[in-house]
């Protein structure tokens, strides 16, 4: 975490504090979960910034794939999908603020296999919706995956690396209540790789509070999320959770030991790239010292896009820079 | 270049001759350059399967931008830009035949700095278009780069690696002629910084002889080639071009040692990802012997993407598989 | 309202009462206004199907534009914006009912000149925004027009027709509380000038109760509603409000007395006009007996499509068919 | 004609003379159609400004699809499809000018019946493409409609109106050969009903000569031709060709008796949109003495938009204002 340390905390003024109290937000302390982002909910836990917290969450499905003939047709029940964790007030924290989230950990938990994957009706990359489109639909599966920390069994020949991520997190809108289903600016269904142990996550606060919000995580995922469905798994996730105060950021940031990456959500998807890419040029004029132009140039040159989900309501995508570059 | 022979060449029944002819397109033979990849204009070189080409290509501006006070708006003469040297003949290529593009190096020529990047008015990632928008035009600007194997001069500070690719390259049409600007199904400005040394690509013939363009060389380029002008370079480049029959393709394909990648060009973004990614699942399940739904699951835990441009006229996206998976 | 009567509520077995009782929704009433469509505000009034209500509505900038020096930067508060009456509950309204709306009238209120249109940065059709662009705004500029029934004044020169209709409308999610900006299936600020006297509106229950809200009136706006501002107005509507059970629509939709239409918001915008042109189609196969492909073909020869807007975080499109064709 | 010599003729300056020379591009003399709008084909008849050419066009099947049993799959050959008449050179014409094509007739010709429409696999608004899509197709069809100036016989029920216009039209682009099925600045095939009887075009003049073509007539269409094939008939077609200079457009813009129009093609929808208004705005203030955001303000609340097409490689659709708001 010297990174973090040396580099986040120390520059942003926050707490000095390497570990706050650590508090642990069971499946049973949650009791009921929560299918929107927004301010309505009873917060389930209260922190200070330097916490730690440790969740227990549950999958995308809550649950309800139990084996590969629980079709989600069948088992899910609309618009109760895609279960979180929270909300968890962070003290202190004011709109303008910065909620900083720092995932020290992820692992799977439950009875083996659990990992899930489907292909469901009306949803994905590559299936025609029947909203827009008079095809039928493609056909509804479920496929199990045994997952540890030692590689996901995608087939008996294919052993994929284990490296999971977060797909939903963020803060509070101020006034809406968002399905967890759906990304934007303060965070939620990014289905973002590189939300991953590592990496620390910026949220743009929006009300007294933060109201942190957590849940479907992934064990891996190719870029994209092509089907709609990645590695579905229930799991145990350890994050630090601090606050910058003083910092104004547009919409989500994440930063790594090795690189800065703004996050854009949005469709058409070429607008969630611009989004990315003009915050990222942003954040190298204000935090780096760049003109703008040569921030455009660098950007054009030596930037990277990550297509994080080019399947929910708003499709999300990373463009990053390494810091080597941030000169 | 052990897996091009054994595994590409083997397997789609290519000529054995593992070097033919070797044929050199300078400049000066070259002569006037292209500006439509189209079957209209008379052929400049006709080859066989295997042989050998080296190209001396021109930069994107016809090295119009000399200095940086050379500004595009100026020396720039629509739609005369991004010339293209070619057509190329293949000996036996026809329509509904693969010609399959290994490209063996690619160096910079011409005297120091090469490398050219601009903003231009109207044009790139995060410039509005006076087309669509009432916004005035953001600062043109030219910045020069030295460029060499060893590293391209972005700043005092910056040296970025030397990563070269091809930007624009192709087949022709049937019976379009196509600006040099667009990409599409038969190759063209695809900006894909993965048509690079150690790639082989896979053009879809439209029309005897394969008419086959090139031009648009790049020292380097970030995800998307954000400004719309990466490092622009006057280039040498030495490709091995062979020919493949019985293979039919919808688009183009790029296969390297360690991944295979389907390209989509289209707007918006979102299509040609789903194109890309579309015709990465019917190449796993028509050579690689994979289920559809299987393959629709494997590319959604490990399929990468690769954004190449977000500024022509198409966008070009790359979906890719490692090929360890292809089992 | 002899077609309404007589076709739709005979045909939807609604209640057969011409005439419910009569409530008013003054502004005084109302109290506080809204920026959400959600259930989880308390209700401002309680009606039964067939009633009429009269409702006092507040502009979209919920008056804080008193004249052309008020810019809306400096006076706006977001996300205070859109201010909305309601949430009115119908009795015995359940998820899966559609609530019928008919919109009886719109007049004006307030003094003169009582409508507004704005230049507001970042905002607008052709207006690059700051989140995806670095071109600098357009000027900021707000207009007043005076507005009666006899017309707009838009200029010395020019008087356009009163052509009023309500902007943002519609019933709330069930779980989610969307912002008043946004459009969707469940309504909301579709901005669409068929939302006018003489219409009936179809909206599908998504809660007990209904949860309807109502806002945004504009004296009159072109398709597309260009700067993002049609002319805005304080204004007083009368509704007749109704329920029909057993009929099942998956979004919006309208009639009046020589067409249907189906409304679909979405980005980017060819997915509007797909959801609306394929509702339009499911529409005519399940209540009027076509066949889907005659369906497809008859919209396709003689389909209409308006655009509502195309400035707002969804385009609302609508697709119509003359009745006179549903034989 | 009134309109059109007094206000469109005498302002631009073009030739006095009320009518030219008349000519006749029969089937046989056209001889060879064309599939591509550019600049490679020989001249097929070269007229003056102010000349009448009556030409007889095919449908866009090439008049392959005799019967209901004739499935486009099977008969047709791509890319051999849409033939367009021409080129057509017009005496004066140069780079920078202005073409005004003012349609005086349509007519269908042929025996009846010679209305076609259809479903084709992988085209279409509301079918998903193999290209970028798992689903199935739908099925092919074929249907066949008596067209007459007295109406169109959709089905034994439904008469539609006879309202022809010309669903490809344009100039050639300067160095490119495009599709014959794209529409783009120059005309080509935006399937737009206000290329009607009654309109003046205005193509913005690519070459030496204008290189005039047209094909592709329709007995009329449902706004966005949702199925991709509108009421396609064989036609004669009469038209009133002229030229002004000194007149620079960016796109195509049409003028009636009643309104002006500018056509913007482009993916996605809302860019074809912004096009279209975009341009209304600049002609509004370049020919009508508009301040920018007065006329920005005025296509708000008083513009129209029509979708032409929403199913070609490109979307038209057409942004209008009425004349008598043009003061």
């Amino acid at each position: 975490m010297t990174w973090l340390t040396s580099s986040i905390m120390a520059r942003r003024g926050v707490s000095q504090s390497i570990e706050g109290e650590k508090h642990f937000l069971s499946e049973e302390t949650q009791g009921q979960f929560h299918y929107v982002y927004g301010p309505y909910a009873d917060p389930v836990m209260h922190i200070a910034p330097g916490d730690i917290v440790v969740v227990e969450t549950l999958d995308a499905f809550g649950g309800a794939v139990k084996t590969e003939n629980d079709l989600p047709s069948k088992v899910l029940n609309m618009p109760f999908v895609n279960p979180q964790n929270g909300p968890i007030t962070v003290k202190g924290a004011q709109k303008g603020d910065v909620l900083a989230v720092y995932i020290e950990s992820l692992l799977p938990r439950g009875a083996q296999p659990a990992g899930t994957t489907a292909l469901i009706p009306d949803f994905g990359g590559l299936a025609a919706s029947s909203l827009t489109h008079l095809n039928g639909p493609i056909a509804e599966r479920v496929k199990k995956m045994e997952v540890t920390p030692n590689g996901i069994k995608f087939s008996e020949q294919i052993t994929l690396p284990y490296e999971p991520f977060v797909g939903t997190m963020g803060v509070s809108p101020e006034i809406e209540a968002v399905s967890s289903l759906v990304p934007d600016y303060y965070g939620g269904n990014m289905d973002l790789p590189d939300v991953a142990p590592g990496s620390a996550i910026y949220f743009p606060v929006q009300r007294e509070g933060a109201y942190f919000f957590i849940g479907d995580c992934h064990g891996r995922q190719g870029d994209g999320e092509l089907c709609g469905v990645a590695v579905e798994i229930p799991a145990t996730v350890t994050l630090r959770i601090d606050l910058i105060k003083n910092w104004t950021i547009p919409g989500v940031r994440i930063e790594t030991e090795n690189f800065i990456m703004s996050v854009g959500s949005a469709r058409p998807m070429e607008d969630a790239a611009r989004m990315a890419y003009r915050d990222l040029v942003r954040w190298m004029v204000q935090d780096y010292g760049f003109a703008e132009d040569e921030a455009y140039f660098l950007a054009t040159q030596a930037g990277k896009m990550r297509v994080g989900n080019m399947v929910d309501p708003k499709y999300s995508l990373g463009a990053s820079m390494l810091k080597k570059y941030l000169v």
